[in-house]
């Protein structure tokens, strides 16, 4: 037991992240197999020192269930489609127990066909796509990964929200390191971060968000009534629009502006679908597939070897500290966490 | 018969466009069949009043081929591959006859499972990738593309090329409507935008490029002689090492950096590989897909509602002007033209 207040906030060992996560979302009806599965990936960001991804977000969590935005009971169920596509309907459940449905036959149709994809509809989005990630990158495979959100974003050159945060996420697997993964929002930063700030009564950069009246703001409130702006400009909204067609009516789901007006005020988290693409080198290359992959290794050394640095370098040497050291939650949100 | 030449240049119709194109091509000993997808490459182009992507190019193309590098005769072949694959050795001729090549397998082969791909291997590449997008648009298909070029480009951190300009572009089928396109550089622009303007004897903006020393620089030459930066900050940087390796060593073929020693200081087109994903709609929602595309219109509306506008509305609105009332080519550029 590493449990432990200090000035600086709580340290806590992953083993008791996932106990505190675990034991909140059972208290308000969760079914174990979603918690165990929504556990995972709350301990994976604090694991990996990514607060905006960790318990933090069991406050949203318990917001969704208690207004009934979520299904605490959903039954992810497979689909029929073609033989390079796996549909999971998540029944309206949290989209991780979704995605661990859909995984196995995923990977088999990867394997199969060289490219699949899987297509989860009707679930709850709450977390970062890193975690799906890497449990295709676990399998040699590539992977891309995108979902809507609510729309909170206006596009390049307007000011009336119409994309969610959308994130896009990318895998490749490294034979002997951790894989190369980017997990990044297509908006200029994630909501929670302005979140974040508007807690701490930090201001935001400029560029992040417009208010209401599509006026630069560094006040996060007034961003958050307002607009966020996508990143890098009209290449930026251009992805973002992307994402909301791939997976939104591509797949059956919802837009970002849908999954907001579904929301209807709850203030729960999104709702709609998830495309993941994973992709076989194998299928391609054959016996090759592994030299070429190797290749791929003078690219990273050239990023690496100029000082720059590959997206998530950070959460993997994070991640090999807070297995043994476990992480710090801050004293106030501890608390609240407790008073769930 | 339209040529004419006036004080704002040479104004030629389309026709007369791609006549100029394939004379100049034949004379240089480019086979037929090449000759005519790249013209078509060539006329969408100026077409579509993007004069980077127009005659402008038949420079460098012609430099290619007087270089040696780019097969005059390749015979572009299909290989075998899994399922859901289509890959096609270019047989290092230009990328064009090699995407007519492997265009009815990957539709078929979309068609069948879904989601396919094709993977294009040792061509030339010297154009946008909006033309490939568009031949899967007509098929109902929804379609991604990108391509590695030469190491051009710096990664966010760092000061030397590792990346090329690495475009990713995106097509949409509308049903009543010209598709929703995009095309974008990952670098902060094209690389021909800074040599238009380095011809022009014009300043580029700043966040363009840095020099060799990897200083911010205003100077075009200077850019092109340092590194190119990309857009959107390590977002940007992110997207483009996915190209590169989705791209490259994926599917065999070389990085952007693999690509310049390649070229050995020749100057020519960009040598490597193209990936295309397309997805056909109906394999995942079945009789549903069409109501599905059709309520993506509804997110159309919303970008264009606010004044906003979508990635190709220009494109299309010049393509129906210049139809009817072709286009000018500067003096300096057509006479250069006819004496290549």
């Amino acid at each position: 037991m590493v449990m432990k207040r200090t000035v600086d906030g709580v340290r806590l060992s992953l083993d008791e992240v996932r106990a505190l996560t675990t034991a909140t979302l059972l208290r308000h009806g969760l079914r174990a197999d979603h918690v165990a599965a929504v556990a995972e990936t709350i301990v994976a960001g604090e694991r990996d020192r990514c607060a905006a991804h960790g318990v933090y977000r069991l406050t949203n969590c318990v917001h969704s269930l208690k207004t009934g935005k979520v299904n605490p009971v959903a039954e992810p169920r497979l689909e029929p489609s073609a033989a390079g596509i796996v549909c999971v309907d998540a029944d309206g459940g949290f989209a991780q127990l979704a995605f661990r449905t859909g995984l196995p036959p995923l990977v088999e149709a990867a394997r199969a066909n060289g490219i699949a994809a899987l297509a989860i509809g009707r679930c709850v989005h709450f977390a970062a796509l890193w975690p799906e990630i890497e449990a295709l990158t676990a399998h040699g495979l590539v992977a891309i990964a995108c979902t809507p959100s609510h729309a909170w974003v206006a596009p390049a050159g307007g000011r009336i929200p119409v994309f969610g945060t959308n994130p896009l996420a990318f895998g490749w697997p490294r034979p002997e390191a951790d894989p190369f993964v980017f997990d990044f929002a297509t908006s200029a930063v994630a909501r929670g971060e302005i979140e974040l700030h508007r807690r701490a009564g930090k201001p935001i950069p400029e560029g992040w968000a417009v208010d209401r009246n599509g006026d630069p703001t560094t006040d996060a409130a007034a961003g958050l009534a307002g607009a966020l702006l996508t990143f890098g400009g009209h290449k930026g909204s251009a992805l973002s629009t992307m994402i909301e067609l791939i997976a939104g009516p591509m797949i059956g789901s919802l837009t970002s502006a849908e999954s907001l007006a579904h929301d209807a005020g709850a203030l729960a988290s999104p709702y709609g679908g998830e495309l993941v693409i994973a992709i076989d080198p194998a299928g391609i290359l054959g016996d090759a597939a592994a030299g070429h992959i190797a290749r791929a290794e003078a690219l990273f050394d050239a990023i690496e070897g100029q000082g720059a640095r590959l997206p998530s370098a950070r959460r993997f040497a994070a991640r090999r500290e807070t297995v043994h050291d476990g992480i710090v939650v801050p004293t106030e949100l501890y608390d609240a966490l407790l008073a769930l």
